[in-house]
């Protein structure tokens, strides 16, 4: 299986992604990394980290010139550079040279990208982006969360179908329990959208347990939680925001006395989990969904354990078939 | 200064809430309270509680013998129980017998009775419900939370003018920065409503500083934060859903070694005043604005602090004349 890395992506430079890839092959035999950016750059750095020799000779070089910005307009990127890492990634999924791309590079370029050069998969209306938060039980799976700001009805039925597909394939839940994000849990809570999709959901044969609220995503008593992008960009944002200045409200408190420096002392390790726990980066990535074949998109922050793991999950997302999946679930589900 | 109390409102009974109000009377000596419910039960209540006889003459008792439960239909509630508490409690503020009312119960009741019986100021087209963030700096003010879940531009562009006189009365910012939530930062950011809302916001005097993402509710850099209600409501219940998940995952961690327990014990003084930065109930309550009068919402789980807060938080509302605030705004700010 081959994977490509957008090896320009994200903030922290093509070292670190490349520590990631190396992590990955070493992780799983059947993986195979093709590196996405300008050659010459790229091979100083693969000759700068010191590697032992089996896997590298699982990771490539596929040369492409330029780099799409993290604020770059997507419409323009796609435009004026047509040899970006991206779209040469998602070219070389189309010409079948490899099975998946993953990028922590600016995500509506990467989704724009994935959408020009693969097309939308069959029946789908709306490609869009799924993430797995971190829940008291298991992961759930959001869906969407930003590739579609504005959204009809069919669009979030459809996201319920693939991030259904999703969670059992990444998280192996059988038949995950679908909720639709809302204001209330009362059937007839929420706005129009909303109110229009519980409607089509519960008429269908998915296993939806109605509205959940914004308290509910985080006990992990639902699988996959369904919203518009702009609502699901603005919850994972505030989760982000908020965890943040939770740890560091936490530790003014806790700097605050001796007493409680030294109790902070005993418990960092504690803390470490929990926060590793809450990291994202454990989660490795968000997948495209929809398209016609496998995209990751990673936050901009990752670090190496995120790039693996994104990898990983791409991994497990052509192992297992996703996209056939899904669009046997389009058959089964749809109403018609 | 009176103000009415829900004595029959939220989910720990009418003794609480009276213990919350006595705490304000004895805080400010200019506020009076009246409790709204069975003129027997409250009174037994009040026979039950010791009470030094001040401020005792600065409570009374309005009869309302019907109460309106937790998951009651407001529109249910409004036909047949017209002796609710807080049915009871607007008509003594239309009668000007109170100058607010405040509330732990049913919030749709609340806000439904609110412009029933009192109307929206002159001018305003859809009053709704400001909540204050706990954030790094000052809190921040977000409005809708709630009331308004399907709204047109020109809703959320007097949600700025209302949340904005909010802002200065409650904690004393002079020309509060004005964010509107968002999923980017960039001017075209959002879905159609948000960007037409951005284009009657920038064309205003209003301090508006452009939108704002999820992360940066919580770091404090703005202090009027602006949406829709259904993705209002939605932040703030993914906030506290995070926030209790946050204090789960840490508690188990520290559980797991005996290390860490210790360290917890040294640390537990500064994680209860870390709790205490982050409590809604430090907060009191959600103002209710846009009516032709003043009422607060106050969380359903709100402890007696809450409640005293909420109450103090109405007081400076009537004192500082809010609504004169916000009419004068609107008339300032209006695009004609």
């Amino acid at each position: 299986m081959r994977i490509a890395l957008d090896a320009m992506g994200g903030d922290h430079g093509p070292e670190l992604l490349i520590r990631g890839a190396l992590s990955a092959v070493r992780e799983r035999e059947d993986i195979e990394i093709v590196l996405l950016g300008p050659r010459e750059l790229l091979e100083k750095h693969l000759a700068a980290i010191a590697l032992d020799s089996d896997p590298m000779a699982r990771i490539s070089i596929e040369h492409a010139p330029e780099t799409v910005s993290m604020h770059e307009s997507p419409v323009d990127a796609m435009r004026k550079k047509k040899q970006s890492t991206i779209m040469v990634g998602f070219d070389m999924v189309r010409n079948k040279r490899a099975d998946a791309v993953v990028s922590a590079g600016n995500s509506g370029a990467t989704l724009a990208a994935a959408i020009k050069k693969l097309g939308r998969l069959k029946g789908v209306a709306r490609p869009g982006i799924a993430s797995l938060f971190p829940t008291l039980k298991k992961p759930v799976t959001i869906m969407d969360i930003g590739a579609n700001v504005d959204c009809r009805a069919q669009h979030l039925f459809q996201f319920a179908i693939m991030a259904s597909a999703c969670s059992s394939i990444l998280l192996g839940i059988e038949n995950p329990r679908i909720g639709l994000l809302s204001i209330g849990e009362e059937t007839g809570k929420g706005n129009a959208l909303v109110k229009e999709t519980y409607s089509m959901l519960s008429q269908s044969k998915l296993n939806f347990i109605g509205n959940v609220e914004g308290r509910d995503v985080y006990q992990g008593d639902v699988d996959v939680v369904i919203c518009d992008g702009f609502v699901g960009n603005i919850t994972l944002k505030v989760s982000e925001g908020l965890a943040e200045a939770v740890m560091k409200m936490l530790r003014i408190e806790i700097m605050k006395t001796w007493r409680a420096k030294i109790g902070y002392l005993l418990i960092r390790k504690a803390l470490g989990n929990f926060r590793k726990r809450i990291d994202y980066a454990e989660y490795g990535g968000a997948p495209l969904l929809g398209i016609n074949g496998t995209g990751i998109i990673s936050h901009g922050k990752s670090n190496s354990t995120a790039i693996k793991n994104a990898i990983l999950v791409a991994g497990e997302m052509v192992r297992h078939g996703i996209n056939d999946t899904i669009s046997t679930s389009l058959d089964k589900y749809s109403v018609k």
